[in-house]
C-alpha cells in the first residue's frame, strides 16, 4: 500500500495510545491530552465506554475492533485507515485498551506507520495485566508468596494454529502468578492444561470482568473449578491464577469502591 | 504499633499510589491529582526528580527509600511515619516508582494501613517493565516472536537467604520476554543462570537506565557479554531478555525522542 502525499506534503505524528484498563482517571496525562487533540480515533473493542466518552465531537472515531478468536475488521483495513488519514494531514491517534504492545499487534502498526514516512509517539497505558488485579486487591508479587508474574494470551492466533505455534502452558507451570488476558474463550482448556502440567486443582483463580469500570465483576473460584467448566465468565475478564489471589479478601473492601458490585461464586456458578 | 486517636477522630483515606516509570506526563491522571493535593508524601528512590518536581510546597516530603540490595530506612519507620500522619488527620499519599503492587512491599503497606482503620485509595502506576522497554521500542509481545513475558526481581530478599528463597531460573527458561527488576547489581549472576538454565550466549539483552527520564540511557548487548561481566550498567535499570529486543532498531529513532542521548555497547563496553 504506497502512501499518496497530501497536498501540503505534511504528514503530522501519528499517536499510538495505551487507553489502559477503563477508568477515565486511569488515562496518562500524555493519554489525555492526545485524544483530547485528535481528529481521527480508531479504537479497538477493549476501550471503554467511559473513555470514548472523552473523544471529542469534532474528531471522527471509528470502531476497528476484533472479537476475542475472530477477526471483525482486518488488519489490512486499519493500515487503510491510518494511510488515508495520515494523507490527509489528520491528527490520528491509535487507541489500543490497556498498553498498545501487549499483545494487540501493536509493534505491526507501529512499523506501519513508520513505514509510511510519519513520526511515532507512543504513549504507554497501564497494563491490565497489572492494573486490574491490583485494583480488586491482588498483588501480582508479594514478598514470600509471589516473585515473579508472566503474563500470555489465552487467544489461538487463528483456528488452524497448528500445535507448535501454542502455548505450552507447562514452560510456566513453575512461575507462581499467571495471568491470562483474552483467556475467557479458553479458559476451560487452559484450567485442564495447567493441571496437567502439575498445577494444582486446589490453585486460586480470580477472573475480573470490565476491570476498573462502573460494570465491573469479580469471580473468584479454584482451578479445578475452571477445569470443570462450571464457571460463567464474559469477556473482556483478566484471568489470574495463583496464591496471590488470597489478598483480595484482606486487602478490598466494597468500601473502597461502592459502585464496584462483587458476586462471588463458590465453584459452580 | 497502636494507633492513636486525633481529636477529631477523622482519619482520611492514605492514598498508595505508582509514579509509574519517570515521566510526569506517564502519571495517571487519578496519581497527578493526589499528588497536587496531599499534605504529606512518602517517597521511594524510583520516584523521579521530574515528580517529586510536583509535589506542592505545602506538603512534607520524606524520603523513605531503600537503596538495591540494602534497607536505608527499614519498613518499620515507614510504618510509623504513616500512624503519625494519619493521626494527625493528614492527607497521605505513599509514592512508589512503577505500580505500587509490582514488588516494593506494597502488599504490606497496604495491610498495615487497612489495620489502622484507614480507606485506601490504590491508584495503580504503568509499571516500568513494560513502559520503559516500551518507550525505546521494545514490545514484550510480538506475533511470531514472543506470545509471553515474565517479570522477575533480581534482587535477593536479604543477603543471608537461602538457596530455597531464591528465584530458580530454569523456571523461566522456556518464557520467550523476561524482564528483570532490580537486577543490575546482581546482573552478571543472573546472565550465568540464565545461560546454565539453557538460554543462547547470543540471547539479546537490553539495559534500560532511568527509563522514560531525561538522563535515560540504553545499553545493548547479548547475554553472553553481560554473564562475561564486561557489561557497565548503573541502577536504576529495567533488564530485558529475549528476542523482541532486536525490534528497538526498527521502531526506535532519535528523531522521536531528541533528548533521549543513546549508547549503545557492542559487547565489550
Amino acid at each position: 500500500m504506497e502512501p499518496i502525499d497530501n497536498e501540503e506534503g505534511f504528514r503530522p505524528p501519528v499517536y499510538i495510545v495505551g487507553a489502559g484498563p477503563g477508568d477515565p482517571e486511569l488515562l496518562t496525562i500524555a493519554a489525555s491530552k492526545a485524544i483530547k487533540h485528535a481528529e481521527l480515533v480508531l479504537y479497538d473493542r477493549l476501550v471503554s465506554d467511559e473513555i470514548l466518552a472523552l473523544i471529542p465531537e469534532s474528531a471522527e472515531a471509528i470502531y476497528v475492533g476484533k472479537l476475542e478468536g475472530e477477526q471483525d475488521i482486518g488488519q489490512t483495513q486499519i493500515f487503510r485507515h491510518l494511510v488515508k488519514a495520515v494523507n490527509l494531514g489528520k491528527r490520528v491517534i491509535r487507541l489500543k485498551g490497556g498498553d498498545p504492545l501487549v499483545f494487540g499487534r501493536g509493534v505491526e502498526e507501529w512499523l506501519f506507520v513508520k513505514d509510511l514516512g510519519c513520526e511515532i509517539k507512543y504513549i504507554p497505558g497501564l497494563s491490565s495485566s497489572i492494573a486490574v488485579p491490583g485494583s480488586i486487591g491482588i498483588p501480582l508479587t508479594a514478598r514470600g508468596v509471589s516473585s515473579s508474574f508472566a503474563v500470555l494470551t489465552g487467544q489461538l492466533r487463528k483456528p488452524s494454529e497448528s500445535a507448535d505455534d501454542r502455548v505450552n502452558w507447562a514452560d510456566y507451570s513453575k512461575v507462581e502468578t499467571l495471568v491470562i488476558l483474552m483467556g475467557v474463550k479458553r479458559r476451560v482448556e487452559i484450567a485442564r492444561e495447567l493441571i496437567e502440567a502439575g498445577r494444582s486443582l486446589e490453585e486460586l483463580v480470580a477472573f475480573i470482568e470490565n476491570g476498573t469500570c462502573a460494570k465491573q465483576r469479580i469471580v473468584r473460584t479454584s482451578l479445578g473449578a475452571v477445569a470443570a467448566g462450571n464457571i460463567k465468565v464474559e469477556s473482556p475478564a483478566v484471568f489470574v491464577v495463583g496464591e496471590v489471589c488470597k489478598f483480595h479478601d484482606q486487602l478490598f473492601s466494597l468500601v473502597d469502591r461502592p459502585e464496584v458490585r462483587e458476586k462471588r461464586l463458590e465453584g459452580n456458578g
